[in-house]
């Protein structure tokens, strides 16, 4: 999406050896509009799937969601990873490990909310090793929910996630796919 | 705002003596539809203001950020609780206390985003003893930027929060205000 690709291109900061910032305008400060015509791409691609609910992981998940959800005209339910007041028991949950954080972390889903009638179109901002992703699909497997796509906004191509999961037939879409850094510059797949 | 309140009767689980749930549509599943509405409302409040950005915490003041974002046209900076790995040191940052999970959390903002030319207003998912909002109006103030307005979604008014601040002069507009809980059905202050 090049809209998208421009954004990053100017904005996108390159940390280290694989870390993306773009706090500018989704990690951090959020462009709503951008979100926006993020989700009527993701609506675009997906379109023709029976989508009824949008499943993201908190935090940064959720404006990328958004923006989707207002195409989709379905829910968003975004899973949890921080401890929360009001969620009780009735969860299905998952571990993630996150290797760029360095641990850990258990995400939760609310029973109530995904079931076995549930076609679910998994959204996230960023894909990796696929970890996030794992146990997001994790949790819509547990409550029975058909997984009828992936929408990604920035999937780092060379960190190998987005390929195994194709691999196993998922259908996976990507916004902005980057194949690598060089000398601090985001250099993206030919699309 | 009857929208809100009239979800809030038909939804909202009471728990223990102070804590509103409010999972099926704001803080685990989203109607991203509700939170459009919000933010129309809210824009109708405060639309006279000079808002350049929207501030809010994270996690779930985003989606009430989003749809006032779309309507005033402005970005949303939400502060962050959460160990950022791209976040670096040049933040503004406060101590918040947190009553109901009992422990205290540092927000921080990247100075990058708020400057003394920004007209600010934060936007919050719940307003109690005014803690969370304590916080965000810190940061703000360590930027230069005006606080034009706070607009709230919920606020639990026997909590006490909401009086204090309003008292020193700041305009508060919280959509749904909550007198009490009696008996698990939540009773609205007149308005």
């Amino acid at each position: 999406m090049k809209l998208l690709e421009d954004r990053i291109h100017s904005e996108g900061q390159v940390l280290g050896e694989d870390i993306l910032k773009v706090d500018s305008f989704l990690n951090h400060m959020i462009d709503t509009d951008l979100m926006m015509s993020m989700g009527e791409d993701f609506y675009n691609h997906f379109k023709d799937k029976p989508i009824t609910k949008i499943v993201t992981l908190e935090v940064s998940g959720i404006a990328v969601a958004f923006g989707a959800a207002q195409h989709f005209k379905v829910p968003v339910v975004f899973a949890k990873k921080i401890e929360s007041l009001t969620l009780g028991d009735n969860v299905y949950s998952s571990e993630v490990v996150s290797y760029t954080k360095n641990k850990r972390y258990t995400i939760k889903v609310d029973k109530t909310f995904l079931t076995e009638d549930d076609h679910v179109l998994i959204i996230d901002d960023f894909l990796a090793k696929g970890e996030a992703l794992k146990g997001l699909m994790d949790v819509c497997t547990q409550s029975g929910a058909t997984i009828e796509g992936v929408g990604i906004a920035i999937e780092k191509v060379f960190q190998g996630g987005g390929k195994m999961y194709r691999d196993q037939g998922l259908d996976i879409y990507s916004q902005a796919m980057i194949k690598g850094f060089e000398d601090g510059r985001v250099i993206f797949v030919e699309q």
